[in-house]
């Protein structure tokens, strides 16, 4: 499991001081770049070897709200790994307090957005991370197929 | 079935010229003001009333990609509404391809963030709107709790 | 003079209901996107041709706010004109208020970022705007220099 | 002057890989919240206390771009305070290069929106700043009036 912390920002609350929603799939981005470079892969290199990850379905549940300024922890980890795709999950915590879970699930396409197989290095890296901890994610496992 | 076009912004699309993923939940979210207009209750009348509709759970499906200065048109059905809570459906068409689909769940809040019963007008127009059309949304259904 | 309406998005408002300041920028470039398609010059199709309109210089000066779900004119005018850039000057309104008036310098570069001469068509089309209204935009003028 | 680093986000560049010139308001936003908690007033504390300081005029210039992942250094200045009325200066930079500047002018309003005087600690803290680097920001000035 990763750990990235980011501070809520003044132009990511609505008018009752509440992070607004589609902000919370753009912390999962931001933790997402993080997780890639500490797995020793940055996301932009991957991008500069003629990969993009692009979201396939996206989901979040809101438990409780963060405000400005507040200290936010997003927790990454990796559920699912094929040969095409990937599936991390992410909880946003305050403290001791959990504010949202969600999901991405990452589909490979090359430049001009046409699907292909994940890049081996990067299939590689999130099946070491799946075999590392076979328990920890809850059903976590690597896939044969896409 | 409720219609409202949008005009994809430059400021949406990312470095591939693909809509960002986040951004169909803001689309979803104009669409939410739209169809609440034509219903006859504009949310922010709603809110001046004393009740915010914080979403509760969100999701999306990417089919395809919509890119800058792009005419959208997003469909937007209600599918359940409870004592407390209603459910949206959200399709983005481009002609005649779907880009996406979404939903969102949203439960009646105080202007402090507290839970509380959806008001009795907007429950009732959700509730016409699901009786006239029993079969139009694949299991729209008005519930009897929240 | 070009006008453009915005809709305000609940998104664009921050805690005090008030359209956060960087939006305004945002709604200057929506209104030159429509305004480049009536002067017969889809922006995208200006980029198509492998010229890219950089932002050199932006400003605004803020006078009343505008709130959610509040519909807002942006009149849009060219200024100056010149051999590598274009002045474009901005106000909006929500009726008869002002509410904010700003500006941006635009300079030509092509698609790896490096400065070049603004496409003739694109030129031509500026001065032929200034040339028909030289009073207008008090100052209007078109440049030799760039 | 104060110092803010931000790391640039996918979800901030356009289609050029350049991050999108409104966004750098958000950057001075962001630093400036540092700034002030670096004062020892954290701005969420300023607006419990019932003052707001909304912009009132903001300009940048635009030298270099910033690409998605970069690290960046915000620079803040405070180069005039006056009775209503702040100005603070920027600059954004990445290692050596100074990619943009800019500016904000800030006006002290309650919570309705009525512009006040700045609250005497805020007032007096932006003059102290000023007294111990009277040079510093190449002109910064104590008003007496707004």
């Amino acid at each position: 499991m990763h750990e990235t912390r980011i501070r809520v920002r003044f132009d990511e609350v609505d008018t009752m001081d509440v992070v607004h929603h589609p902000r919370y799939l753009v912390y999962f981005e931001v933790a997402r770049t993080e997780y890639f470079r500490d797995l020793g892969m940055a996301y932009r290199d991957v991008m500069a070897g003629g990969t993009h990850l692009a979201i396939i379905e996206a989901g979040a549940r809101y438990m409780r709200s963060a405000k400005y300024d507040d200290e936010l922890v997003v927790e990454t980890r990796c559920t699912v790994v094929g040969g095409a795709s990937v599936t991390l999950r992410y909880a946003v915590r305050r403290g001791e307090e959990t504010l949202a879970t969600g999901f991405t699930r990452l589909g490979a396409v090359d430049l001009a957005g046409r699907a292909k197989r994940l890049p081996e290095d990067v299939r590689a890296k999130f099946a070491a991370v799946l075999e590392s901890d076979p328990h920890g994610a809850g059903g976590s496992r690597v896939q044969t197929g896409a």
